[in-house]
């Protein structure tokens, strides 16, 4: 094995977040480059599940809604979600999955912009965002018409100038899934409200990596998913933002009992909480909560410019080495070159990129593909080296130059995810 | 204290489910009657909660969606809940919360049955399923009707035979939370469909605890939740029915990225899969389901008939006993006394249910209070002795006798659940 370059070694000495590594279980020898779609696991979520499984529902059981405080768990995560993304305290609170809080939001989201018509998203956004638009639209009727547009701003521009006035809502992920590229969030937002428009923000991709400032963007609404970024852990609960102008004066639309004011009344006639608590429906999911409730206290201990500074860094670094060790190899860049255009991950195109990804898998570096040619790579700061993304570009510069990835058992599976 | 009475220690030696006990991690001394509200822990869902986060989660990380199986942990689990709710295999999922569900069967209810407008349900049905019904009803735009009326057969009954044409769902939950009275299923949801109009069922008080026979009854929607008799930990995730006919020609509002046919191909253009997946939206939460599959494995090594035969013999011991040595002290039964009418829990009025309740908590015997003077009390057949049943009334009778109850320390604060 070639040992690893001294001035990559001293990226890792002067690295602020260097720390933080040993807060996290990872398996020895592994380079794990897909945080970016399932978050590792942080040894104080692994102790507080321990405690909540064993101590809070086995020993204590129905007693720890009062005396764990199991009952605020979805405002106090909310909350501490809100700190990283730029929502006010009581603008953020975590429940269900991304695509049901998208559901909720959207409905709001046309019910506060009545008589136009029109939902505005990127035709290339995430799959469950473009169907949960076209199933809210069939669920209002059919009477909303989707616009599809390439995902730049400016593109975004061309059609609010054009049919301003008939938008609604611009919905969009902020962070793309397969490119990375990061919508300037401020501007779209501005150019929305100009229109008279919403804007819907997806920040799965984007919460506890890059800095978000919601508030500071007038965003209107927003939701995100627990188990990236934020390592919540698998199907961790997602969250919702919505500013607090859509608290009190409108209703989400799944109307279940803990959004209600008073849920231990158990009275009839829905009386929507105030504030944020009305953007809940069912029990809260208490364990799944208290794990990302955990996780979210370790990210909330790094600076988040340092995460973003890091993150460009490691994705820069992997950059310029698959440029010089990786060049005629077959690998074209899927993401913009440029550090802060990016979000926390990388994609390449390469003809055989399934195979490729589990030779690489095999070689102990996890990244993951995309439909139809991507390899992608994602770049945790709190718990990866410069060390790490020099040898993940090593492996599959070795990968690809000895062609290794073209064997029956590289060829002979389908990851799901 | 008084020793437990020989014949009350027979009933615990001749029972068939006492091995069960011993599956179960229960706190030492501790009476445990609010299995109905929260279920106790299987020690094989805190060993396997452990493997989960440790080694699926913590070592294997995003490898364990095909590693572990994660993906397909709605429709296993969900095959598993059906096993006990009479459901062929293919009609339940695992998903999201009851109140989610309950939305989405209620919508595809209403498609499916269009050009009628009225909602049937009980005055007094659990909060939440009110409360979504009133939520499904505006979001439709307030076009239909919800009719309340009295919880009987009879009751419903008159309903369907006087609007029977205008009716579209009859909607109950099977066991009432606070009374406990079963519904005959059978008959109502025969009723409704003589009248033209589809029955939805909430099972949450019975999965687990009582035989269900949604196929036999020809039900055609139902949703439970995983907290209760399941035992799958704080608010676990919840289950979804549809009898087949519901499967593959409608579709439900939350059009999520799980229920299309091909999530990982990430195409555009939602799809419905096949099946009872399309009843899917987002991500499955694989911690809480993970837990909620080892709980129920626990209930599948137990016969239905038999947990049935001691839910209701510890509920009627429980009301000869307190018969016996309550009399005079302010209790009024509020369930039927007909341990076949009645669910796995009792209830009993007292004017001062709430402290008398905190009472019996710091006695060791943990029941819940429901407004306005509600004591109930649930029976878990799995992990409830006789000898527990004999122990908490006896306890009870001393607090009420001695008015111990009536103290600041149990007037001062609210139990929220």
């Amino acid at each position: 094995m070639i040992p690893v370059p001294p001035e990559i070694e001293e990226l890792d000495r002067a690295d602020v977040l260097r720390g933080f590594r040993a807060q996290f279980d990872l398996p020895p020898g592994l380079i794990y480059l897909d945080g970016n779609s399932l978050g590792a696991l942080p040894r104080r979520t692994r102790e507080r599940l321990a405690k909540v499984i064993g101590d809070e529902w086995g020993r204590d059981l129905i007693r720890s809604w009062n005396g764990a405080d199991w009952i605020s768990l979805p405002q106090r995560t909310g909350d501490k979600i809100g700190a990283l993304v730029g929502a006010a305290k009581g603008e953020v609170i975590v429940a269900d999955s991304t695509s049901v809080n998208l559901f909720k939001v959207l409905c709001v989201a046309l019910a506060a912009n009545p008589g136009r018509r029109v939902i505005v998203t990127e035709a290339a956004n995430f799959p469950t965002d473009l169907y949960v638009i076209e199933g809210v639209i069939a669920q209002l009727g059919g009477l909303h018409e989707l616009v599809l547009v390439e995902g730049t701003e400016e593109a975004l521009e061309a059609v609010l100038a054009e049919r301003g006035r008939e938008v609604a809502v611009v919905a969009l992920t902020h962070i793309h899934y397969t490119s990375s590229r990061v919508y300037d969030m401020r501007r779209v937002t501005a150019a929305a409200h100009v229109a008279g428009a919403l804007a819907v923000w997806d920040l799965s991709h984007s919460a506890g990596v890059v800095p978000v400032d919601l508030g500071g963007c007038d965003a209107d609404f927003a939701v995100g998913c627990g188990y990236k970024h934020l390592n919540g852990g698998p199907g961790a609960p997602a969250f919702l933002y919505a500013a607090r102008r859509f608290h009190d004066r409108f209703r989400q639309p799944i109307s279940g009992w803990m959004g209600d004011a008073r849920p231990f009344d158990y009275h009839s006639g829905y009386e929507p909480a105030r504030g944020i608590s009305r953007y809940l429906s069912g029990s809260p999911p208490v364990i799944a909560l208290s794990a990302l409730e955990a996780s979210v206290d370790v990210i909330l201990e790094a600076p988040m410019e340092a995460i973003r500074r890091k993150s460009i860094a490691l994705g820069d670094l992997f950059v310029e080495l698959v440029n010089r060790h990786c060049d005629g190899l077959g690998l074209v860049l899927a993401s913009p070159g440029e550090g802060a255009r990016r979000g926390s991950h990388v994609s390449y195109r390469h003809p055989e990129s399934d195979p490729v990804m589990q030779a690489l898998i095999a070689a102990g570096v996890i990244g993951d593909c995309r439909p139809p040619d991507l390899l992608r790579f994602g770049f945790a700061p709190l718990y990866l080296r410069y060390a790490d993304v020099w040898r993940a570009v090593m492996r599959m510069a070795e990968i690809l130059r000895s062609r290794s990835w073209d064997r029956a058992e590289f060829r002979s599976r389908r990851l799901v995810t």
